[in-house]
């Protein structure tokens, strides 16, 4: 792919197509023995249609899969090597803390300096940009294929920190899967030397995503729905197919590597569980399951709120501000102090079952044993070394017992969770939202599972609980009431590689997400607030009175005109007096009849270029200038000041649009962009007296 | 639900909000002594606003879930019955020949004439139709309640007929699921009184289409899956949040109600399977799944083809159309006939398992043991008498092993299910499908287990192949196929409740969706053509010709344009010589500024209603007319003659958009409709030389 891409790239101006590319050379074409008319020819064609962008995006796939899986061995071996020094430095405890100390502040200091040297908005997850992105808004810098480095090595060395600092990679490896496929459009454009205008480029975008999240994972499915639930508010059922196409290519690759490489003996998921199948649940539980999701909503508010709250006070209070402004690596430095102090194994990390990594949390917490009853009668001591074949032994402290540690782990967790999520380097938060809506569900399954020993009785026939189960609905629930996505539910089936729980699971994650989205605003939502992204609000539905909101109520009337008729010395001074983007040219200062639009830089160019026609002192206006060369585009979509709020919105929404003109009885009235929108949206959620409440006092009247 | 839909009706004109409803009456609620404000209050006020219409969601997934059960459980009964009779009726061949032919004949002429008699379009699957009211084109006969009744006793007389007939369910109570939603929304408007447009009940009719699947399946998520991907081309996330809402309740309810009716011990998928779940296939296996995908994608083109034809020549030959234009019953008994005579179990139809039912033939197929190892040496007798254990042994015959009947069984049913859609009936034709491509996929898998007996060997250890799990591929594989969808792969994965082949089948299906894509029209969409229903094409990708044409090209010039200064007498000339919907309304017949459009009907009106004071002879116009009570619509949205078609058609689908007015600097000059947009799509594809054409003939020189 690597040479096709080089290939490609040498004729720019040229199209050029892939059969041209890949078949013989031009001048050897002619004796060629082997040109087969016919058949042969007909398969050729229909296989090396590059308009049919099926090799980029299955390109796209196996890249971003080989990166996947080279970050993951990359890491794997750096945390190895940690794990060793732990283990070998001696007893002295200063050696031992500091072995497992230094190693997390350096590389974290390392990852922040780093990344922020490069670019300076590399940090943090990068599904907000990405969302911000796919809803028509280009963030040029984010795209910048320069920054693909900078986010692999900074996600490595926090990846490399393992479950210490307590962050994830699906955030950053969407942005980076994103980046890629813009890449990768840039070079299809090229190749077929065509200007296939910004549809064909943004759909790569919408497939990248699906491929970031699918090879993280390695699950096609939830990869596609995860990516259009968090990152777009409408798509269409051909992007849905490409993406899928991608993400399946990713995730095959992405396993077929862990083949390869003897790690697995063939395709399967990557946490595999092993409920029981014949009576996975008895009914009765599916209450518990509902309950577990209304908590797991409550605590995803909590947790919303609590981030949200933190990141604004971090960016108000004078002392961290200038801290985060100038030394983002002390920040992270002093920051990864603190939590690796806090999960050092002998001091309070025991009672959080630190020494596991991320991936071993989420295996040992959808074990299939109901731990509180394996240690109901037997205690068995704390194992000064991890046992990698009862992991769950790490949950478990003889004076605590399991409730206490899951209990401890979950408290804990919340608040440095939240610190982790302030530090400025690449970092994904969704892997520990799992982990912690794991933690959730097992210390719910505990309990019920030490509640009734003998399993919920139903219809005679009793079988013992599985707070493995409980954990699975956990960490779906909490994940997808953090991110505002029901799509975690499949998640939760392809990663454990078991569906026996589906609807338990899907009642849960429903709960959970109807009481987080109407309480808060999701984690990625909030990141977008609190970093100011330009982005369009939902309409409610419970905001009836939205309804009747036309264009004319709200869009901006001072819109800067340029009439045909213009004298040229009034245009420049229009010109140089404003700095909008382009002009909106009439037909006459009177009539204000629409023409098109001139954009401002051609029209700067055009003036600088005939100088010497209107230094002459002839009386030229604008319309001998646009006859001259300048170009008008013409206004391709107009709205009306009678247009509703919700068709605008929707148009908005639907299109990616970013702008359009208000016309009426053909004269241009006004103008309509996200601001606008934006601003009537939020007049109509927060009026001056709400309907609810009038409607309230009616009640009690 | 039934007495709130009663209670809502009575008050139509005036709004009533749910918590009056279900609140105590007005007169009591002054001296009400539980009015207990704040908490309740705020409580009652957050779980009662009808503005969120979850209630609505919910009421519609437990009652389709009500109807489908009730459904099954009914045809179950009368199946039943039948079984019973053609055991006991005695061992002469005549007798039971009659008993097993008349039952089908009878419930299908029936069921064609009760349905038919109520609407006349009330045959077929109805996917197709509701796919096109989807796209906003909006059929009223369709969404009657009243065919309701004819859709519930039409589909359980075709449903009684068993496999004999082999007929599912799905397409109908889909069908039935949106005339009920489409009920619902209706009640709901009623209920809160507003006029909210058309945006709100589109949402409940798409939520109505995901209920239908989810609850004949018990599988929430390919039931929104599946509904998107056949019946919309875009949608938005809100709408598949509430269409997951819906689905889940209905499945839920679905599956409960087996629970309480002892079927089942607590709640799991509906064709449980017991795949090896450590390692469930070898890596070199994969290839198998993707040729197993590859045949599929032939076997559902020719389907597609045949099926199409086999339509047209039913429409164009003399003698059927005449048949089924005159007296559908009797071609229905005709054609259950000939089906019935050839599944009729001592003749042809034991090698073809025609003793089991559609459900049966699912669970065998998908069985975890190869037959052709299990008869390799033993051969067992073939069964007087059905063995509900050994479902397989149906499949076997001692002279033509399994291979035999599974061959002839893909032989015949063929022709057989393509002969069964042509029936006037309402029946659904997704199940088929699943069956046939679970025996393709399990023939493919009996020879490879036949020819690998100890398993494909990679990495020095070999399984055994399961055939189930080809099966199951198979089926995911050609049912998406025949409709063009990828989340029959997660239907797959749901209805057996194991994920464990994952990447395979979506492998699979993948492969052939590409090539039945890329080869026929999707069935649902070969009956919208056959239909002649409104239908916007897509633009393929591979058209790149197709971005310089822009609404110019091909826009409709010819509209008829009132002049807001026209005398009433040529109003009237106008309005009488022609008979389209609406007129468009211009400033003045020079100037042909558009103001707005007026409806033909309400010009009629104020024409009729105002003759006194034109008849005196004074010289009015339209203007006065305007102000004097009719009502002009403003336009709210415009195009321009230099729109692209990819933007005009992004809109159409995007929007549900019937008509646009293209307007040139004010002046109204065109309308674009899905007719125009249409042919210009099909001078794409078809061009008098096409692109292609040209490109081979150089690629030769």
């Amino acid at each position: 792919m690597e040479e096709l891409v080089g290939l490609c790239e040498g004729s720019v101006g040229k199209p050029v197509t892939l059969p041209e590319l890949w078949g013989p050379c031009p001048h050897v074409r002619g004796c060629d023995p082997l040109s087969c008319p016919g058949g042969l020819e007909w398969l050729k064609q229909r296989l090396f249609r590059v308009g049919e962008d099926w090799y980029f995006l299955a390109a796209l796939g196996v890249l971003m899969a080989l990166i996947s899986y080279a970050m993951n061995f990359a890491t794997g071996c750096v945390v190895q090597v940690h794990n060793w020094l732990y283990r070998e430095i001696g007893d002295s405890h200063l050696l031992r803390y500091l072995s497992w100390t230094v190693y997390p502040v350096a590389l974290l200091s390392f990852s922040s300096g780093f990344s922020q040297s490069i670019t300076a908005s590399s940090g943090g997850s990068g599904i907000p940009e990405v969302k911000t992105m796919l809803s028509g808004v280009i963030l040029e810098d984010y795209l910048d294929i320069k920054n693909f480095g900078a986010k692999v090595v900074g996600l490595c060395c926090t990846l490399a920190t393992g479950s210490t600092i307590f962050l994830g990679k699906v955030g950053p490896f969407t942005h980076m899967s994103v980046m890629m496929a813009a890449y990768l459009g840039r070079v299809r454009t090229k190749t077929i030397g065509e200007s296939e205008n910004k549809t064909k480029e943004m759909e790569m975008l919408v497939a990248g995503a699906a491929v970031g999240v699918a090879t993280v994972f390695a699950a096609p499915f939830s990869g596609v729905l995860f990516s259009i639930e968090v990152m777009s508010s409408h798509f269409s059922v051909w992007n849905y197919w490409r993406g899928f196409f991608a993400a399946t290519c990713g995730a095959f690759t992405f396993r077929l590597l862990a083949v390869f490489n003897s790690e697995q003996e063939t395709i399967t998921s990557i946490y595999k569980t092993s409920f029981r199948v014949d009576v996975p649940f008895d009914l009765p539980e599916i209450f518990f399951f509902v309950v577990l999701g209304a908590v797991c909503g409550i605590l995803s508010s909590a947790y919303n709120f609590c981030q949200r709250t933190f990141l604004g006070f971090l960016k108000t209070n004078r002392f961290t501000s200038q801290l985060l402004a100038t030394s983002k690596p002390l920040y992270a430095a002093l920051a990864a102090l603190i939590l690796a102090s806090i999960t050092y194994p002998p001091g309070v990390g025991r009672f959080m079952a630190s020494r596991l990594s991320m991936g071993e949390h989420l295996e040992s917490l959808f074990d299939n044993n109901s731990w509180a009853l394996m240690t109901w009668n037997s205690s068995p001591p704390w194992p000064a070394e991890l046992d990698p074949q009862n992991l769950w032994l790490e949950w478990y402290h003889p004076q605590f017992t399991v409730f206490g540690t899951l209990t401890f782990f979950l408290v804990m967790k919340f608040w440095m969770l939240i610190l982790a999520t302030t530090i400025p380097i690449p970092a994904g938060y969704f892997m520990p939202l799992l982990v912690y809506g794991a933690a959730i569900g097992r210390l719910m399954g505990e309990v019920l599972s030490a509640a009734f020993p003998e399993g919920i009785m139903s219809g005679g026939v009793a079988n013992p609980i599985m707070p493995g189960a409980y954990a699975l609905a956990g960490a779906a629930a909490f994940s997808g009431a953090v991110t505002h996505s029901i799509s975690t539910a499949l998640l939760a089936f392809e990663i454990t590689g078991q569906i026996v729980h589906a609807l338990p699971v899907l009642m849960a994650v429903l709960v959970a997400n109807a009481i987080s989205q109407s309480c808060q605003p999701s984690f990625y939502d909030g990141t977008i607030i609190v970093k100011k992204l330009p982005y369009l609000p939902w309409i409610r539905g419970r905001n009836i009175g939205s309804y009747p909101v036309t264009v004319g109520h709200f869009m901006n009337t001072s819109i800067t005109t340029l009439a045909k008729d213009m004298p040229l010395e009034e245009v420049l001074k229009v010109v140089t007096s404003t700095d909008v983007t382009r002009y909106v040219l009439v037909e006459s200062a009177e009539s204000q009849i629409l023409v098109g639009t001139v954009e401002r830089t051609q029209l700067m160019q055009t003036l600088q270029a005939e100088p010497a026609s209107w230094a002459l002192g002839q009386q030229c206006c604008l319309q001998d200038l646009l006859a001259g060369g300048c170009a008008t585009q013409p206004v391709t979509l107009q709205l009306s000041p009678e247009t509703s709020l919700h068709q605008t919105h929707n148009l908005f929404e639907l299109l990616n649009l970013q702008w359009l003109l208000v016309t009426s009885r053909g004269r241009a009235v006004g103008s309509v962009s996200w601001v606008e929108l934006k601003k009537a949206i939020s007049t109509l959620t927060n009026p001056p007296a709400t309907k609810e409440a009038s409607l309230g006092l009616q009640n009690k009247v």
